[in-house]
């Protein structure tokens, strides 16, 4: 199977921009990215908006828009997991691999997209406005077979301040955790549970 | 197994008055309870905090704290599921009761407790101030084995305008859904999907 990567290392995750600086950013979508392939064995490509060098990967840089970059690379059976994943592991990977199904998704919030699994390469992805909804549609008007795989690692990616909130309550040992955590992130109890930079 | 399911039945879902009438929240309240209870079977107690009626169900009426109200009636194997959970199916909640471990926990958003299978009765809930690190740490105290149920449906609980979202993205057919679109709401597609009220 042909896993694909999207990656952009450059001024990457600009919702984070009140509490991260760029450098801080680019640390952050690294490490993320790095979590994400500690879960991956196999054929793995990092499509990249920009040229980024990452030690025994094969990175391919695609300027164009990610829709195109990802289904100009759709052959065979393809997974498409988006870099943002930090709690994704060996076990949530492969149960979704397991998973039945011409199309399976595993959603984000906000009808995003967080992992999709491709069998039959006429399927082609459309990531903005509401993905999960658009790729059941396209699924479905192809006569394909969709799967939703319910997961809530899956489902966790990260673009706001809130979000780092989940990689400090369930990211123990994750190198994106362990980013956090230097550059001075703890969680902070009060009534509810939050984000604190010492 | 014994099913324990908080509910309040009165000013439920405060966070969401900046957009729903009194009375629209308690029917969103009711009808996400009703997810609920088609999710189950079993013995269902329903602990609400003020009394309620329900045909066909068991309901308690138990003015104490949530944390006292749910720790006194924990007995042999008791799982407690929280009523605000409008996405669970019986696939989910069967896969939940299957998983082993002394304590299970599928965890909410911003280090929520959606649901919770006890399987000794020594382990007490501590639903505040991010209940799931609680949670894990009290069993631990305890030395008892504690797993992670990893399911999207079940980490969605539904407090903030931004959770209908996810009902009207994931909850085709579901009563919750219905009374969504009863009362207006609809999917509205811009950059990034948001609810849109008629």
């Amino acid at each position: 199977m042909l896993i694909l990567i999207p990656f952009k290392p450059v001024n990457p995750k600009s919702r984070l921009s009140e509490i991260l600086s760029d450098r801080e950013r680019e640390g952050l979508a690294k490490a993320m990215l790095l979590d994400v392939l500690d879960s991956l064995d196999g054929d793995v490509r990092i499509i990249s908006t920009h040229p980024f060098n990452l030690e025994g990967y094969d990175v391919e840089v695609d300027e164009r828009e990610l829709d195109v970059a990802v289904n100009s690379r759709i052959e065979g059976e393809t997974a498409v997991i988006m870099s943002d994943l930090p709690l994704i592991n060996k076990k949530v990977v492969e149960e979704f691999f397991d998973t039945k199904g011409d199309v399976v998704i595993a959603p984000g919030r906000r009808g995003g997209t967080n992992m999709i699994l491709i069998r039959d390469p006429r399927f082609k992805v459309s990531y903005h406005y509401c993905s999960f909804l658009k790729h059941v549609e396209i699924a479905k008007s192809l006569n394909l077979r969709v799967e939703i795989f319910d997961s809530f690692y899956a489902s966790v990616d990260v673009d706001t301040p809130e979000d780092l909130l989940e990689i400090l309550i369930h990211g123990r040992g994750k190198r994106s955790y362990v980013y956090l955590h230097s550059i001075g992130f703890r969680l902070k109890f009060e009534r509810e549970p939050n984000i604190l930079r010492m």
